[in-house]
């Protein structure tokens, strides 16, 4: 099992504990975890705290550089909104959980050159799984549907 | 002058005298003004609030149909971030106060079908172009340059 992967299922399930969508992320750079992050929208009310937003949110000011070098880890694929995050900011490569659930703009990310590799991650395709089907409403709210 | 460009440019003003980017925008609904939001890199040490993403985090949680009848304004071109936000929740309107100073994600919004007006106003291009001259480190930073 990849460790950062398995970090970014645990942010997952703390958000999941915390009453929130279970969606993790981490900024890795050269192997160091910068910052973690979960999504964020039940918590505090946010349309833009998806996991891989706030783990960018809390790994602060960085300079370009240090995201050309670094690793976007996220337990499902990244929509739109978090995939333009990426390549706002130059991030080349991203490590996805699963996109049997949810199919992000992976596409997008790869016509623009990002690396993107898919686990297929049966702890996160079990854990969404269960989420959507427990609360569908709030699911579709968080995907814009 | 369109009246809520006016507000977005108030709103750009309004991050300057804070010490911050001066990019302001709007999410409007039917004509009514829902939120109000401009780029807070400096003022909260974030790297994802540009103003388009203020805008939509002051506004909330809203539902699927509020977005999709809203028209985001904008006094500078929406990066890949921010136009991955208007593509998330499909919002189907962006207007823009100009993309001389810098061009943003504009053709994947078109093709992705969202309508998309510029209005190469010259009170957003003259805030812009000065802001670039006077803090150009600040503002690749915000770019992810």
């Amino acid at each position: 099992m990849d460790i950062y992967m398995q970090s970014a299922i645990e942010e997952a399930k703390k958000g999941l504990a915390e009453g929130g969508i279970p969606i993790g992320s981490l900024l890795v750079h050269k192997g160091i975890i910068l910052e973690r992050g979960h999504n964020r929208r039940v918590q505090k009310g946010s349309s833009i705290l998806h996991g891989e937003m706030d783990a960018l949110e809390n790994a602060g000011r960085q300079s370009a550089q240090v995201y050309r070098e670094s690793v976007l880890y996220t337990t499902l694929s990244p929509c739109s909104m978090c995939s333009g995050a990426i390549l706002l900011y130059g991030i080349p490569r991203v490590v996805i959980g699963e996109n049997s659930t949810f199919m992000g703009d992976e596409e997008l990310l790869r016509s623009r050159g990002v690396h993107v590799d898919v686990l297929q991650d049966q702890e996160c395709v079990a854990m969404m799984r269960a989420y959507i089907k427990e609360k569908p409403a709030l699911w579709n709210e968080d995907i814009g549907v």
